[in-house]
């Protein structure tokens, strides 16, 4: 099932697409996509449900974010082009959960931003709270998968004092979305290839079976550490071909567009504004 | 007014303190110290509302944190015992929300934990949305302040592959309160003393007027970067005294007991278990 939330920001609610993948609206079954309901999602027949007419706004899929769990340079190739080493275990930050935003909603870099990028990333998002899980358990806790456009201020991240958290949480910098799939559509999370163009030539162009650390190696990982609950996100990081590996470096621009697509999960699309 | 919240984990209730310093029954007044209510606490006379008996468990003392914001190395002494240069501007990280614990609640330390650490900080509770403030108006979005005992494991945090947010995230790491002291209460939130006990021996001394970036400029650097929220947690930094800078350096066990204070905020107690 690929579920979805859709209706102006802080009015969403819950819908499911069709075969033809059309809006169902699911608020008469869930109130929304959110806490315990991620770990028991309705099996419905889309059809039964109501149809949601027009084109309206795609907001982010999952409700109740308690934190969004970023993994850093997690693609050997990406690793490469940043110029350093693989990393041995998987390094961790943190992205705010006010920089969520829906998957076509503008990207707004911040005042003094002059070193916007992008990241295209395969989204995880947890359904039953996950707490010392082994890898071979670690995937049951997934609600399911979305993409996730992990935007950077590289200035801000590196060269303005330790820890990358400052970097990443610009309001509107977590563009996620379109849908939550659920993982029985998705055969294999380490199979899955994935891609960002900017203004549409081709930037970033990678597959998930480039990672270093799994899915379920991270989530296992990371349940070691903290705990994962309900709505918690994790995006497991990006491939090569962000503005900071290009020589020279290309930075995002007011008018600049950015389009990322995961074989599956659907496409994103964000005009990039300046504040 | 100094508000809090009672009752079990996941069945609190918003409160009130009296002049006595006897919880006050704030639940038919709001239905929760939470979002918008923060920038509009109600002014009630606990004299009038129900005494609440027994001594029921003290909780978070906010609902519905969308982040915990750190800030690290920010007290001037705390660096120069470190050895270390004061930081040009504030080092910035997260702790997951999933980590919030009760005042008086046990700490726990993950499996494995060899370097757990104290820290007694001054905790900032937001309560109005702040983007792009200036410093002279950054205090204006201040719900309330509190005690944060930013629990910390060494290792994790800087063995284990960059980053620090691996060794602040625990569940249990962030006990915080037991109130939410409002701004009017505290004179100048930089001229508060305070310390942290372990088993009943003075570990940590300081005051937040050592503070190397002040309450105001620390909410309005943080809002260029990324927008605060009603419910947000800044945890502003530890003075000196925590066990990495010890030598030896001293790490907690199970059966330790932490006592923290900050003079008008009230005091905390854990006592440490290890998973």
């Amino acid at each position: 099932m690929r579920y979805l939330r859709y209706g102006e920001i802080g009015a969403e609610k819950p819908g499911v697409l069709d075969a033809e993948g059309r809006i169902r609206d699911l608020s008469g079954v869930i109130g929304d996509l959110v806490g315990p309901t991620l770990g028991a999602l309705p099996a419905v027949d889309p059809e039964n449900l109501p149809l949601v007419p027009g084109t309206p706004r795609i907001g982010v899929p999952v409700a109740g974010t308690g934190k969004i769990v970023c993994i850093g340079l997690n693609y050997s190739d990406h690793a490469a082009e940043s110029g350093m080493a693989e990393p041995e275990e998987p390094i961790v930050f943190m992205k705010a959960t006010s920089a969520l935003s829906g998957p076509y909603d503008p990207v707004r870099l911040p005042r003094g931003a002059e070193k916007g990028d992008w990241e295209v990333e395969l989204g995880v998002v947890i359904g039953k709270p996950a707490k010392y899980v082994s890898e071979a358990q670690a995937l049951d806790h997934v609600a399911g998968y979305t993409i996730v456009n992990d935007v950077s201020e590289r200035a801000f991240q590196t060269e303005r004092g330790g820890q990358w958290t400052k970097g990443k949480s610009s309001d509107t910098f977590g563009p996620i979305g379109p849908w939550l799939v659920t993982p029985d559509e998705i055969a294999d999370p380490q199979a899955l290839d994935l891609g960002l163009d900017l203004n549409g030539v081709r930037a970033q162009t990678g597959s998930t079976s480039s990672m270093i650390f799994s899915v379920a190696q991270i989530i296992s990982y990371l349940s070691q550490m903290m705990s994962l609950q309900p709505g918690d996100v994790i995006a497991t990081g990006t491939p090569p071909g962000v503005g900071m590996g290009m020589r020279p470096q290309r930075f995002l621009k007011a008018g600049d567009v950015m389009e990322l697509s995961i074989v599956g999960l659907g496409h994103q699309r964000q005009e990039v504004l300046q504040d």
